[in-house]
């Protein structure tokens, strides 16, 4: 389960602070949070989605995801935000390595509106088998339906009549314009629960169908979403959720407005992209909000590492650590030693990275930079399902406790409107 | 050449603010930084590094970049910071489509101490003959020196005696481990010179042999970087580099404290990891400097918009828009138009790319943000020249303006000693 240790927080804000103040209103927040998980128009289903996902829930999933192995060399998933980040989080970390069986490539379209990206996308495709998996809760957003459109022609294009049985559509359950272009062109469906919003939704179909299409193990994942809530439901100061979103809610208060994320290997770069946009978008407003960045480490020891040691002190760090598994890279003794690197002979590589993040905390702290340590479990599905889990009710609470209600995103309106004027959309089209 | 709009900031910092203080800022420090380009002991050798790279200056890059794409399918470059993300922007900017002839692919290691990323790179290594370019001034930093150790071995086992052949490295002129080791094993070698440091060296040996290697035209980046030069070394207050460093520092002294910059392509990605080390490493430092982060657009409109439309109000914003050249995808029209977008019939996606970027601006100032937008000229390995240039000379201003010495890295030390204790390195070990 996820440990959250606020040891180099306690030089910046009291333990005595976080028991008295923050911890307290955490669980106040946690309460709200159960409040809105239980009314009829609320937006926190996916509190206890987990636990409802048992037994048959995922048949149509599995088989989909099987059929989709059996006829297609790509499964283009066209959704942007909440709509693929999640799945892009998993997919990334776990594809190395964790897959059953290597089945579908899955390839992330519709999140750009440039003219050569999508060349790019096209030209891939070329020598590919592809079905497509459009997924928008709407079926309104713009870059999306963009690229389904010019997608959807290749695709008929290529199979002709049967182009329509390659493309899965993941939407409201029962309106929107994807639903009625799916009715028209007999296109399989899949539900996004109407009280689930888009950067809660990796544990619907939004996420777990392309997941499963990559070959990832979704029964673990889910199951170590289950053990999370279980966990995390905890009225306890103990409970790591608490402890995490009341750390950051102390420091936001004390005038530590950046939150950097930093985690330990390329792979977690999207899990990094899922939690900029979970936590910004569900705080973000009301002009307050920390601010969220991602640290690829140790790359950005490199780049922004000056800044986090001798920048503006504005920056509190949350580090994000797993243990890799079984990976052993052992660093060789040469004899010469020009390279003075025979001090780490014998030493593998992943024992090296854990020392460098030990060092580079210690060093933040004594800069002034408060340190969130979360350390995971071992890296496996079942283990990032837990993380994910833990990062939505984290997020939520923190939310809550900034006195934001974390799960609308009121700002995102403001360019639309502007870019479709300037489009020359007329107001009778479709809404919004 | 760049153009450097201002209007969306003016609703900010008025012009007659900016004329009359921040603009004469910017011209002080910009003879601050000519001194410093004139200093035997300086660290400003950039400044006139175009105009000093003609003739036959090139031509070691030129036959070395030919032999290794005779020879490799993959040339891994290993290298981090500024010895890498230089030639990782230009590379993945114009491999696309601007190469003159497929050569070389680039990879780049060196980067990570993670032992699952280490693994993915030496498996892809497996059926693809490669060479070898190590990038490190002193020689002595940790994750290159260990990635070459591990795949100088790889290559040894490959290649046997004539491994050595397949090594370039780059590095300082005279002295440093780095030189040591090509010396005693005969390895081609490349300078950078002592006077240009890693975030400003992409047009040295660093960044042109990767670049060259990926078969993109480096005289062609090199005279654009030139034309750069001689254009923004005017004394004036319109030039674009004192324009966008004094409207910078102008709101960075009005509170704003974070600056996002904002791309509209993926391709842009690590031209934002490039930007990001140059600003903040070196403007943050003495407790102060612009925070700067990177958004990929329209992608994050949809996780980061929120933020930056209703966030807390201390959020600068820098527009980058070069025109894409003559890509030209065509939204169709479709009879039924269930999806409602034939309003876009017959236009193509860069136009609908512009309006966004357009509506987005509008929004955003709107929303409380002043906005800078910088115009390159259409995407080509000359303009992308002038823009890296462009960026070097109003950073190092920029820098100068707020006080610091936008040189040098002070606190990425502190990190490394903590780390070399935990790791055992004894104090008489080499020096690091």
């Amino acid at each position: 389960m996820v440990h959250t240790d606020l040891s180099g927080v306690y030089p910046f804000i009291g333990e005595d602070e976080l028991n008295q103040i923050w911890l307290p209103k955490a669980g106040l927040a946690h309460k709200r949070l159960e409040e809105e998980s239980e009314m009829d128009d609320g937006y926190a289903g996916w509190l206890r989605l987990p636990e409802q996902l048992c037994g048959n829930a995922l048949d149509q999933i599995h088989e989909t995801a099987d059929c989709i192995g059996r006829d297609s060399d790509v499964l283009l998933v066209i959704g942007i935000g909440g709509s693929y980040l999640g799945a892009r989080a998993v997919i990334e970390l776990l594809c190395l390595e964790n897959c059953k069986k290597k089945k579908t490539e899955v390839f992330f379209a519709g999140t750009s509106l440039s003219g050569r990206h999508f060349g790019k996308i096209r030209n891939y495709l070329k020598d590919r088998d592809f079905s497509i998996n459009i997924i928008s809760k709407s079926g309104t957003t713009t870059e999306p339906s963009i690229a389904f459109r010019l997608f959807y022609r290749l695709l008929k294009e290529r199979y002709g009549a049967s182009a329509a049985k390659r493309v899965y559509a993941t939407t409201d359950a029962n309106a929107g314009i994807l639903r009625n272009l799916s009715a028209a062109n007999g296109f399989t469906t899949f539900e996004i629960p109407r009280n689930i919003g888009g950067r809660y939704s990796v544990l619907t179909a939004a996420g777990l169908l392309p997941i499963a299409a990559a070959g990832i193990d979704i029964d673990a994942l889910i199951k170590g979403a289950g053990r999370a809530q279980s966990c995390f439901s905890e009225k306890s100061h103990e409970n790591p959720a608490w402890k995490y979103a009341a750390a950051r809610q102390a420091l936001y208060a004390g005038g530590k407005k950046i939150e950097v994320l930093s985690a330990w290997s390329p792979e977690y770069r999207y899990l990094g992209e899922w939690w900029k946009q979970l936590f910004g978008e569900s705080e973000g407003k009301d002009f307050k909000g920390i601010f969220p960045a991602y640290l690829e480490m140790t790359a950005d020891l490199h780049s922004m590492g000056q800044y986090v040691q001798q920048g503006e002190r504005s920056l509190m760090e949350t580090f994000l650590w797993l243990d890799a598994g079984c990976e052993s890279t052992v660093i060789p003794y040469v004899e010469d030693d020009i390279d003075g690197l025979n001090y780490l002979a014998g030493k593998n590589l992943d024992y090296i990275n854990r020392s460098a993040l030990d060092g580079t905390k210690a060093a933040h702290i004594s800069g002034g930079v408060p340190c969130v340590e979360l350390k995971a479990e071992t890296l496996s599905a079942g283990s990032l399902g837990a993380l994910l889990y833990f990062f939505q009710i984290s997020c939520a609470i923190s939310g809550y406790i900034s006195g934001v209600y974390p799960f609308n995103q009121p700002g995102v309106e403001a360019y639309k409107q502007n870019m479709f004027k300037l489009l020359g959309k007329r107001r009778n089209n479709h809404k919004v």
